[in-house]
C-alpha cells in the first residue's frame, strides 16, 4: 500500500494530459494510462477518480497552462493590434507541422466529447468564452486608442477571430503544407486594417 | 449462409455512416455496427472489409452526397457573391443546434483520425482541396464579373473561407447559442465587400 503515494500527482496528471491529447478519450484505455503515468490503477482512481474525471482534470490543467500566456500577450500596454496579429499568426504557424497534428486539446474535446457530454461541453464553452473575452477586450482597447475604426464591432470581431482560430487548428490536424493557413490568417487579419 | 445476401449494401453503408458520424471511430464497435446496420458481422467483412475500410467507404459516401450540392450552389450563372454568402451563412446556421452537435463528418475525421492515419488524412485533405477549389473558382468568376476588386487574391480568399467554415463547424460542436457563429460569419463576409 505504501507504493500508492510514491508519485507526483502533477507529473502524473501531465502524463495523462499528454496521452489524452495525443490519442483522444476513447482510444486511451486505463491500461494505457497506468503504463504512461507510471501509476497503479488503484492510485489513479484514488487520486483522480476514474478515466472521465481524470480527463476533466487534464482539460483544466491544459486551460491553466495555456490561458495566462495568451492573456498576457493581449494585455500589454501600447498598441494592441500588433499583439492580436501576432497571436493569430502564431496560431496559424503552430497549426502546421508536428504540433498541428496534435492540435488543440480543447478542439479535440469539442469534437470527440462535447456533443454527448454536457460536462465536457461546458468546459469547452468556458475556454472559448475566455478567448472571446480576451480578444474582445483587446479590440475595445484598440478602438479606444484609435487603432480600430469607431464603426467596428469589437465583440463581433472577437467572435470572428475565435472561430477563425479554431478553424486554423482543425485544418492543421490534416494539413500538409503551411501556405493554406498562412493565407487564411493573412486574409482574416486584413479585416483589422 | 443465404442471409448474407439479404441486405442492401447502400442502406447498410448509410447506416454505418450515421453511426460513425454520431459517435466517431473508436467509440463505434463492430458489435454496434452489426446492430445498427442490421447485417451480420461476416457479411460486413465480406462486403465492406473490416471497420477501417467500412469507415473509409462511409467517408467517401459522405463526400459524394455533400459535394455535388455545394458545387451546384457555387456554379450557377449570374452574380457569384450572393451564392458564396449564402453558403457561408448556411454553414453558420447548420453549425448550431442539433446538426451542429453532430458536426461535419470530415472535421470529425480530421480531429480523431487524420493525425495518425495517413489514409484518412488524405481523404480529409482531398475534401478540403475540393472545397477550396470550388470557392476559389467562384471567386475568380466574381472577380471577372466585377463583383470583387481586381487587387483581391481569389485563392487566398478561398483558403480563408475554407478555414473559417471549418471553424464554424468545430465551434458548433459545443455551441449553445447561434449568435457567436452568426457574428463570425457576418464579419468574415465583410471581407467580400
Amino acid at each position: 500500500m505504501a507504493r500508492t503515494k510514491e508519485f507526483d500527482p502533477e507529473t502524473a496528471l501531465r502524463a495523462a494530459l499528454e496521452l489524452f491529447w495525443e490519442r483522444g478519450y476513447e482510444a486511451t484505455s486505463m491500461a494505457d494510462l497506468v503504463e504512461h503515468m507510471g501509476v497503479a490503477r488503484a492510485s489513479i482512481y484514488a487520486t483522480f477518480g476514474g478515466k472521465h474525471e481524470l480527463y476533466l482534470k487534464a482539460l483544466d490543467r491544459y486551460g491553466e497552462s495555456v490561458d495566462p500566456h495568451l492573456l498576457t500577450e493581449l494585455s500589454q500596454p501600447g498598441p494592441v493590434l500588433p499583439a492580436v496579429r501576432a497571436l493569430v499568426e502564431r496560431f496559424a504557424r503552430e497549426a502546421t507541422g508536428e504540433g498541428g497534428r496534435r492540435g488543440c486539446f480543447v478542439v479535440n474535446t469539442a469534437v470527440e466529447l462535447a456533443p454527448h457530454d454536457p460536462l465536457m461541453a461546458r468546459r469547452v464553452q468556458a475556454s472559448w468564452d475566455h478567448l472571446e473575452t480576451a480578444l474582445t477586450s483587446a479590440l475595445i482597447r484598440a478602438q479606444a486608442q484609435g487603432e480600430l475604426g469607431e464603426e467596428r464591432d469589437p465583440r463581433a470581431l472577437g467572435r470572428f477571430l475565435l472561430v477563425l482560430m479554431q478553424g486554423l487548428r482543425v485544418v492543421g490536424k490534416a494539413e500538409a503544407g503551411p501556405q493554406r493557413l498562412r493565407d487564411a490568417a493573412a486574409q482574416a487579419l486584413a479585416l483589422l486594417d
